[in-house]
Formats: C-alpha cells, sequence, structure tokens
C-alpha cells in the first residue's frame, strides 16, 4: 500500500488492475481471518486462545485500514466514466458500483467507533456467557443500554434515514428497510399465527423413530453423502464439528461446513448439514471469475439464508427427497428404521411443536421466535421499549404468538448471543426473509422446470441446482437482493409462494382446513 | 504503519513499546501465514491451493514490508544508548539486539531478489516434482544452475565474507561459519566412516518384531501418551496427519506437530512424533514473556535439531526408556509384541542399516548422508563442481562413505527437494550440529542431574525437561548458537560427547572393539 508514483496518466485498464489488486488484499486478508476462526472453532487447543485474538484482529486492523484508504476512493473516482461506459451486468462495472458502495459505507464509520464497538461487544460477550446460567438479566441492562447507545450512534453515521435501523438492516440485507420488512412481517405474522393455534389443536406427531442410538461416524458418512448427491463439491470444501455450525468460505475452491452430531438423535447433524450446504453451495457457485474480489460472494444474509433454508426445509423437509433416501438411510441403521414406514418419517421430521428456544423451533413456528426478536430490537432502538421492561415483553409476545411462557430469562430474553454482541438491529430479520425467499426461488425454478420434484425422488438435483447456480449462485454480489429477487422471480419479495408452500405442506400433515384457491397453484412446491 | 506522529521528543520506554508493537505485528503475520500453511498440509481440500498460495504470498509480503521498513531501523538506532544501559540478557536488551540482527539482515536483500526467488523456487520445484519420477536429472540441470548463481547473488548482499557459504549457514545456524563446519565435519566423518564399516562387518540386527499389523488409531493413541508423559502439552498443542511431518508454532499457546503413520511398522510414527515433539517441547518451553517478539522462537536451525534429536534419539532409543514405555506398548499390540523380549526391542529400533536415502537412514549413517551433501553444495556454490558432474560425485562419494552405488539418480542426488527450492546452502548443516549438540547438550544434563537416566527407566521425565528449559528452551533467540552452548555446557560446539555416545552404543550393540579410555567416562549418556 506504499505506491507512489503518479497515476494522472495511466489508462482506466491500468487503474482497474491496481483496484483489483487492492481488493484482492482486503479481499485474502478476510480469507485469512476466516481460517484463524474456522481453526479456532474446529482443532485450536485451548492455550492458542490469547494469541488467536490478538492475531484476528490483527488481520481485521489491516483489513479495515486497507477498507478506508483515500487511495481506493481515488480510484473508484477516476474509473467512474469508464464503468459508466461498460454494460450495468458486466464484471467490471458490476466490481466499480460494488466496490464503490462497500467505500462509501466503511468511510463514515470512524476508527475510534470500530475499536470501541468491538471492546463493548468482548466485554458484553463475556458478561452474557456467565449471566446467562445465572439467569440474571440484571447484569447484563447496562450492557444492552450500551449497545443500543452504540447501535444508535452506528446509525447516525449513515444520516439521513427513514428509520434507525435502516443503515443496520442495510449491512445485511442491502436495499431492504424497516418500513418494508415491518409491513411484511405484520402481514406473515397475521397469517402464521392462526396456522400455528389450529396446528396446536391437532394430535401430536410421532417423531420417535428419529430418536434411539445413532453413531456419528455412520450419521457424518451419510450426511456426507446427501449433500454431495446435492452437489457440495468436496474437491473444494470439507465437513468437520463445531459447538454452533457454520459455513465459511477461503475462496471459491475451498468453502467448507460444519455440523454438530447428537447421537441419540438422527435428524439433527442431518438437517443441520443439509442447511450449511445450502450456504456453501451458494458460495461454490459464484462464478470464478468473480474469485478474490468483493463480488464473489453471496449478495445479502436473506438471500444467503433463502439457499440454507431451501435446502435444509423446502428440499430436504420434502416427501420426494425421503422418497430417494430413506431407503439408504435404512440401510444405514437398519436395526433403527427397518421397520419405519416412508411417510411415519416424514411425518416426524415436519414435526410442528410450539417451543421456547428458537433454535430447537420447527419451520412453521421458528419465524415467530424471529418476528418477537426484530420487533422488540426495533422498538428499543426508537427507545419505545426500554431495556429494563425487555423480559416483561417478551414473556408478553411469546404468550401471544405461541401460547407459551418462558419459566425464566434463560429460556427468554437471554437465550440468543446476538444482542449481547455489541451491536444490536440488523441480524435477525434475514432468518424470515430467507424463509420467504426460500419459496419464493423454489416456486420459480419449478415453474421454469415442473420436472424437479420427480427429479428428485429419482435422487437428481441437478436441474435445480443448476437453476439456481445460473440465476442466483453465480452472480455473487452483482445484484442487490431486490434486483436479484425481480430477476430471479420476474417480481418483487413476496410472501405468497411461502405461505402456499406452508398452507400446503402443514395443511396436508395436519389435515387443517383447505387453503383458499388461490394458494392451490403453489401447492406443487412442497 | 501509517503512524506519523512526532517521534523526536518520545521517552524511550514509549520506542521501546511502538518496537514491540511492530514487531508483534510482524509475528503475528508470520504465525497467520503459518496456520495457512498447516492447514494446506492438514485438511485443506485440493481446490483451496491457488488461493491458498496466493494468500500465503500476501502475508509474506506484508511481513516483509514491514521487517524492512526504516520506520523499524530508526527506532532501532534511537534505542541502542537504552539498550546499551540494560544488562546484556535483558528481555529488552535483548530484544534490540536481535531486532538490529534481523533487521539488518533484510534490509540487504532487495525485494526484487526476493521475488526472482520466489520464482525460480516455484518453478523449480514444480520442474522436479516431475522429474524426480522420470529420473531425469538432466531436465533440472537449467533450474540448478540458476539456483546456485541465485544462491550466490544471495550471499553477495552480505559481502564481505570469508566463504561464499557463510551469509548462507549463517541465516539458519548465527555464528556458525563454512570454515567451522568443514573442519568439525571432516573431523567427524573420519571418526564415523570407520565405525560403519565396523557394524557392517557384524551380523545384521533383527528387527523383523517391529513389522506387523499395527492399527493407525491405537499407534496415535499410544504415540500421544508417550509424549504426553515426557512433558508436551496438549492444552497447547496437538498432533494431526501430514505427508511430510513437521512441528508448527502459532503462538507459545499452540505449538502443533505432524506424524506420519505407517501401519505395518510400529516404529514410524513412534520415532517421528517423538522428533517433532523435541521440536514442540523447544517452543512451547520459550518464556511466555517473548511471546510475540523474535526472541519468541527457538535461536537456531541445529539448536532446534538438536532437541528432536535428543529426544528422539538419545533418550527414545535407550534402553532406559523402553524400560519405562515397552510394558505399555504391549499391553497396546499384545498379539504382535506379547512375546517380544525388551532386549530384542530396543536392538530393533536401533539397527543400523547402509541405505540410498536420507530420510530412511538410521542415528549412525544419517550423518554421512548430510555431510555428502553439505560437501557436494559448497563444491558447487564455490565453483568447483559443475552442476552436470553432480551425479557422479554423488555416487563416488555413496561408494567411499558407505559403500552403497545408488542405481539411480531419484535415489541419488534427486531425493531430496532442498535443492530444487531456489536457494542451495545452510539448509543440511543443521541436522548433524544437531545430533553433534544433542549428545553434548544430554551430558551436560546428566553431568548437572546424575539420576536422570534411572528417573527415565521409571518413567520421569521432570528433571531432564525442566533443565533443559531452564538452560535452553526459555531463552528462545536471546543467545547466538555459541553463547547458548558455552553458557549450557562450559564450553564450545564438541563432538566428544556425540562420538563417545555412538561409541558406546553402537560398541555395545555391534560387539565392536572398546572405546578408548577417554570416552568411556561418558558412556553414560547412552
Amino acid at each position: 500500500m506504499t505506491k507512489t508514483k503518479k497515476r494522472g496518466g495511466r489508462s482506466p485498464e491500468a487503474k482497474l488492475e491496481e483496484l483489483k489488486l487492492r481488493l484482492r488484499e482486503i479481499n485474502d486478508l478476510g480469507a485469512a481471518g476466516a481460517l484463524l476462526s474456522w481453526d479456532q472453532q474446529t482443532y485450536m487447543p485451548d492455550g492458542g486462545a490469547d494469541a488467536r485474538g490478538r492475531q484476528r484482529a490483527m488481520l481485521g486492523r489491516l483489513s479495515h485500514e486497507r477498507s478506508v484508504d483515500a487511495a481506493l476512493g481515488k480510484l473508484i473516482d477516476d474509473l467512474a466514466p469508464y464503468a459508466d461506459g461498460l454494460p450495468y451486468d458486466s464484471d467490471d462495472a458490476s466490481l466499480v458500483r460494488i466496490a464503490r458502495r462497500d467505500f462509501e459505507k466503511a468511510i463514515k464509520v470512524p476508527p475510534e467507533f470500530v475499536a470501541r464497538s468491538s471492546a463493548l461487544g468482548s466485554a458484553s460477550y463475556d458478561a452474557w456467557t456467565r449471566a446467562k446460567p445465572d439467569n440474571d438479566f440484571a447484569r447484563l441492562v447496562p450492557f444492552l443500554e450500551k449497545t443500543i447507545a452504540l447501535s444508535r450512534e452506528y446509525a447516525g453515521y449513515f444520516a439521513p434515514y427513514q428509520d434507525i435501523a435502516d443503515p443496520l438492516i442495510d449491512d445485511a440485507d442491502p436495499g431492504m428497510t424497516t418500513a418494508s420488512i415491518r409491513t411484511l412481517f405484520a402481514d406473515l405474522r397475521g397469517e402464521l399465527v392462526p396456522i400455528v393455534h389450529a396446528v396446536a389443536a391437532q394430535a401430536t406427531i410421532d417423531d420417535s423413530c428419529l430418536h434411539g442410538s445413532f453413531a456419528e461416524p455412520r450419521q457424518i458418512e451419510f450426511d456426507l453423502s446427501v449433500v454431495e448427491q446435492i452437489g457440495y463439491d468436496r474437491r473444494r470444501g470439507r465437513l468437520d464439528k463445531t459447538h454452533h455450525p457454520f459455513c465459511t468460505k477461503f475462496s471459491i475452491g475451498d468453502v467448507r461446513i460444519t455440523t454438530r452430531v447428537d447421537e441419540t438423535d438422527v435428524s439433527q447433524a442431518l438437517f443441520t448439514t443439509v442447511h450449511e450446504t445450502g450456504h456453501a453451495l451458494y458460495e461454490q457457485g459464484v462464478s470464478a471469475a468473480l474469485e478474490g474480489t468483493p463480488l464473489g460472494w453471496g449478495t445479502s444474509s436473506g438471500v444467503h439464508e433463502s439457499q440454507s433454508r431451501l435446502w435444509e426445509n423446502v428440499v430436504g423437509r420434502s416427501r420426494g427427497f425421503w422418497v430417494n433416501f430413506f431407503p439408504a438411510l435404512k440401510k444405514v441403521f437398519p436395526d433403527q428404521l427397518d421397520s419405519v414406514p416412508l411417510e411415519t418419517f416424514y411425518r416426524a421430521i415436519n414435526k410442528v411443536e410450539r417451543s421456547l428456544i428458537r433454535t430447537e423451533a420447527d419451520e412453521l413456528t421458528y419465524n415467530l421466535h424471529i418476528m418477537l426478536r426484530c420487533d422488540l430490537e426495533l422498538q428499543m432502538l426508537a427507545g419505545s421499549l426500554a431495556v429494563k421492561d425487555l423480559p416483561d415483553a417478551w414473556r408478553a409476545r411469546m404468550q401471544a404468538d405461541l401460547g407459551l411462557e418462558p419459566p425464566d430469562d434463560r429460556n427468554g430474553c437471554l437465550q440468543d448471543v446476538h444482542w449481547y454482541s455489541g451491536l444490536i438491529g440488523g441480524a435477525f430479520q434475514s432468518y424470515t426473509i430467507g424463509n420467504i425467499l426460500s419459496a419464493q426461488f423454489h416456486a420459480a425454478a419449478i415453474d421454469a422446470h415442473p420436472d424437479i420434484p420427480r427429479e428428485i425422488e429419482r435422487g437428481r438435483f441437478a436441474t435445480l441446482h443448476g437453476w439456481l447456480e445460473d440465476r442466483i449462485y453465480r452472480h455473487g454480489r452483482k445484484y442487490e437482493p431486490n434486483e436479484l429477487i425481480a430477476r430471479t422471480t420476474g417480481g418483487p419479495l413476496s410472501m405468497r409462494p411461502y405461505l402456499a408452500y406452508l398452507r400446503g405442506k402443514y395443511g396436508e400433515l395436519y389435515r387443517l382446513p383447505p387453503p383458499h384457491p388461490h394458494q392451490k397453484a403453489s401447492q406443487k412446491t412442497s
């Protein structure tokens, strides 16, 4: 970063080359940091933690210094006329466009804020890990109050905005706003709560076939065979175990997933692995031409989540998926599953059960957990909910939406780490956006290729995978979510396919009253 | 690295603080690079190789830029008077002294040379991987000629010197010179060749008890139990499998080793693991106060190798070591070893066999392989041996020293990667220096604590480990090898303890004529 030779007379191509070099260095510092993090969660011995924290912070600082370098901004400015002359969706025009967006966001936040926020995040996380087992919300109130103040300060750097949470949401889901999400979620909640209540009134599904003794190595071997058949390229990835499963990318040739195995429940590692594979298919599918640039990643948290949910739920928990895979699973665990009919297994993996804990929630109730968090954090950010009143607000909303009340805050507002990590707002909405999009993208794929469900019953995933790769994955960050949704589905983000999917699937599973006629057309998506 | 505030008026303490910050960043960039390399050799999928190479090069470049930053040199200069006022062996005086040595070496080499050397290294390595299976030395001649020219150019940056190889040797073993090594090795060879020939005249040892079927997981579990008992701290380390075993350090709290398992030979992984543990004990033993500084590492390749060889050979292949561990090994592999007497096992792991391949050589003949390489590379560097004549020179020397002649160059001068990696000279001597020092340090430890051999028979390693930690490990790079040897043994580097050790051990094993009286005193070292 100490190049000082005169830039004035250089060609746009030479400047573009320098831009790519600078961006690649930022990208690669991030990738190195990601490996340090992956290793910390997989294989690092305990003794390595202190130095590892220091080394990750160092890489983060070097990357940030480069991201806000004035010379980078100058290059981007210089290249504007050149990029304007290229087709909008060309690699180079897109690169300059996205680099500008990233740069303009990055320079708005003062380095000292980044340091303060990071320090609060560490202290708050540390306090949370100790306060949660003690069920001691009071101890976290000062941290949460500081976190809200800091989150508001962060948003302030991006003023003017319509809503204080807009800049936070835009970081995860560019182009989405508080207003649009609030409306969307209110509508969705209005539709979902009655379905959940109707399901709760029916007899519980028996999922005892999922429980028993399932040896870890055989689970992992089977799960790997499933995700490989779906399309996960193991020459460009690998599976390891971690406490919190995730997907991480060091390059287009190295996209790793992790899982967590419960030897008493065959479905836990399985669906976790398929979920992370959805993320991994997205990252493995980005065009090689975008490798090492800021375009070489999934475009947003919500679109990313749409892929994990599409593969985990819409596909992975479908009847057709198990028409293909259940015989193979029976071969791996004959003693446990030989006498289990496919239909029993299919019903078990789609059991709906209202519960207190988000991460244990089923597909149907999951969104109620998310929307509760989104609404409460928006209220706290807006100042209409005081931190000290959070536990009460949480209980009231759980009662309203799920008819349950947590016995303590450990099972309520202390359960997730997100709010205790130094910044609040912008993290949760992506999960439900992802659920909504999973069905919308899937429906579009089926519209284009109606044979997909029958192919899946025969273990063939190439048509669906190919369509997603062509329409979504390969573009990386070239298109913002709303652009991508319009290009891919021909319309804006819509919850209709998602509701049709849920009504169709759970209507049948729980013998609910039939859906309205206009939703019938999409029932083939289930 | 963009600090620009005025430095003139700052206190030495403030400057020292900045020096430590700068050096820590260099250290941590190196540690991050080391993790990228470890991962590449353990778990990285094949698809990650291209980007990984790019990312490692980037970290190397950032580290190098910082190592030659003029501001770093200025800081070191400014701190000279302050450091001169501190005790020579204080942490801070040592830090300034070693930082100066590193800086002055680093700035002598132009960045464009580093790039050229690295490019030649890649091309040459690539050519070697393809030429070796084809036994095609001719194809490598141009690479080797360029490598010698480049190595001479490298040495030239450090002129004046007495011998062209001095700067190359000094990089690995500071303070050692071509002249001193040439004399030492000539003397050692003069003593060793007759011993090897005398051993070869005796009946071969039967090592069939080492061969059979030894399941990998049980080997690894046993090997880990051995190195943990020796003193390897697994909370600050771990063991993985790689094609080429190594030890690597990311911080004082994370020192990892790797091994290679042969399920048909119980001794391969075992002694490889103990060897790497020797390196790891050194790195785990460096004082925590030196963490993240250039002092926080072993002082030289030769001293490092002395620790791997001390633990692998002098201790690990001693009779007393197996008095303790053999019963445990029998429990792990009862079918294979229950009927094997300790003495049979002890003889088997010390079998001497003249062979063509260095990495398969036993303790006694190993040095002849090394000295052959050192002499030939010195001749090539001096211009007295033409590259095209290398295969003949190799064969002649093998015949003279080991009485063997390689059937082809694959088993001759193509076997090792070292010469085909872009730089020649300075790599091989450390192995034999390490062997010599392993016995010299061990003898000094026994002089101080004569009970060590009996403790080891009872599985107690704390006295030996503690002595090495106190006298060698904790000092890191504070003392150059010759200083350290003098402080630790009271004299200069000497091959006498090593020869006494070899004569004592192999004299008994092969019933050779008894050693001269003056060597008897050190026989307890075996």
